[in-house]
């Protein structure tokens, strides 16, 4: 079996939430399985020095009609959320916490968290809305909202970014693939490329 | 005849030279010409508070990388200068001369200088490197070189940068089709996507 893909994302970021809806199905057309990373962007623009896309001048007004734009020829439901960008711990840490026992089930919560902000306009970085969006995922709503809290996933959510930070992660979505890096939703084509061939 | 597509780039621009060698023959394929504006990202920065790509951290490093991967996929010669960025007035200045004639030859220097700078590592900042290259296109090496210092082709490259930054262009390569903007090179198969339905 060759290696799993490493896809790091934050929930705030809506080139994340497009590459989420492509990966899984990308990589398994070529027989790989991916690992989800949720990460804070937060924590790694201080090394970084990056910033939210939306906020900085006329690339981020462009930017917000490119998401549109990318989101539309995918097929995939967009809106900019009213609250935007927003803190992740909650979403993230509930992701890890569902990872635990079920790597398949944490990857429908996270993409149901991603279409709840992106799609729906709902505010995840509240930690209810967080466990709302998981009883509907089937999950039990209190062992959620406790899970989140518990000091080991709040630990485990710390070394996410220390290694995403480590493995020089800078931006969501970033994908590694045998040891390359790939950021942004637009080199997906590229990931599947070397995928395909093992580089180039 | 549809509009033609407008070309915003400078000459120090990794990803503007990348785009350079395809944006014709694609417009082409749609029936459409191109206008290649040759801008200073230098005094688009000043608006947009952009720096160059490489000085940032983490994501300079991934860029150089990228750029190469880039070119290796399109089959297009490319080797990090060694001394880069640079100021580009000489080369951009030199191609809005050349352009005041001759469309085509304008961006057949274009090109070279491009290559001279981004394939064989020769200073494009120097204006003697400027007028080599100029000689070596089929062009008159004094006319070219006092031609760079007209200074009617000094306010032409004035204009054009004015004219870039109120329609919020930030950034190379940077691609209008019919009022739609596109930034990177890596949104030219969203540029022939558009040219070709219209849009989504």
């Amino acid at each position: 079996m060759p290696e799993p893909v490493d896809f790091y994302f934050d929930f705030s970021s809506p080139y994340g939430y497009l590459a989420s809806t492509q990966i899984d199905a990308l990589a398994a057309k070529h027989g790989r399985a991916v690992r989800w990373h949720p990460i804070l962007l937060g924590a790694v623009f201080k090394v970084s020095g990056g910033a939210p896309l939306t906020t900085v001048p006329l690339k981020g007004e462009y930017a917000v009609r490119d998401m549109a734009r990318c989101a539309r020829l995918l097929g995939v439901p967009f809106k900019l959320p009213s609250k935007f960008p927003i803190p992740t711990q909650a979403p993230a840490r509930l992701t890890l916490w569902a990872r635990q026992p079920d790597d398949a089930g944490a990857k429908r919560l996270a993409l149901a968290l991603y279409r709840a902000y992106f799609a729906d306009d709902r505010d995840i970085s509240s930690p209810e809305v967080c466990a709302d969006v998981a009883a509907a995922c089937g999950f039990d709503r209190a062992c959620a909202a406790a899970g989140m809290n518990d000091a080991s996933v709040k630990d485990a959510l710390k070394v996410e970014v220390e290694q995403a930070i480590e493995r020089k992660v800078f931006g969501s979505p970033y994908l590694i693939v045998d040891g390359e890096p790939f950021w942004g939703a637009d080199r997906l084509d590229q990931v599947e490329r070397w995928m395909a061939s093992g580089g180039w």
